[in-house]
């Protein structure tokens, strides 16, 4: 078990691409929908990964996650997962002492992007870069579950 | 991915015990509820084991398994899945070319005891010992995802 502590911001400008590393295609859906804890199969360029969350309290929650054969999670996401699927670009940046993951969604989602950090506990200090805009930890539109219920471009803005 | 085919049946009488191997002790819980698709988590005497299942139809259904650390077996089980968890002793008959599984199942679910075999196709010709009574393979209430919600000893007889 990993206790996941995290913080999420919107992106600004696009300063971000000249200093991220080269990303990885993902494809991600749900095998739950129900309130408590969350059930996500993910493709991430050619690994398969099923993941366990439980439900998040302020920043944290807890995460199991597993690595399962890239064929057999594509099966699973095409023919047990909620459709339609979430995709997404994803860009690492690292900034010593931290990485930064930069998620360009594509498909029902694209034009939002969102960037991630991982923090080894939820006090920690952060520096954010010029391109880092206004935080959505908290905000559970963002959350990629909800995202999958309902696209982005569908929001109202 | 597996394709199960299973078919399964109510015990009679205790013939059954003098040929069985030694029962290995399981609990199992579930994390989703959902029409669909069942997300289960198990302990196997000292094995972890995450398993997802599609609907079934007719006795076959869609199984993926695998393998997970059996202390998160536990934290996922005790934290995270519906409750109270199935608990049962599983007993291995074989009979060659098959293999029987009797479940005794204890807890809430105390009283009951089923078998299982799995065959390679769905018209497979089987050859039903003594000790088996009435077959309940399509029969909804059997199954550890119902008993789960409605435990056997809360069955109006």
């Amino acid at each position: 078990m990993g206790l996941e502590i995290e913080r999420k911001f919107l992106v600004q400008g696009l300063a971000w691409r000249e200093i991220a590393e080269p990303g990885v295609a993902y494809a991600q859906g749900y095998l739950t929908r129900e309130v408590g804890r969350s059930v996500r199969v993910r493709v991430a360029g050619d690994q398969g990964f099923l993941t366990i969350k439980s439900a998040t309290i302020g920043i944290s929650r807890q995460e199991y996650e597993y690595w399962i054969p890239v064929d057999e999670a594509w099966e699973l996401l095409k023919n047990l997962c909620y459709q339609p699927l979430i995709e997404k670009t994803r860009y690492r940046i690292p900034q010593s002492p931290l990485v930064w993951e930069v998620d360009e969604f594509g498909g029902d989602n694209a034009g939002l992007v969102l960037a991630e950090v991982e923090l080894s506990h939820s006090d920690q200090e952060l520096i954010l870069p010029d391109w880092i805009g206004q935080e959505v930890s908290q905000d559970h539109r963002y959350f990629n579950s909800y995202l999958n219920q309902h696209p982005y471009q569908q929001w109202e803005s």
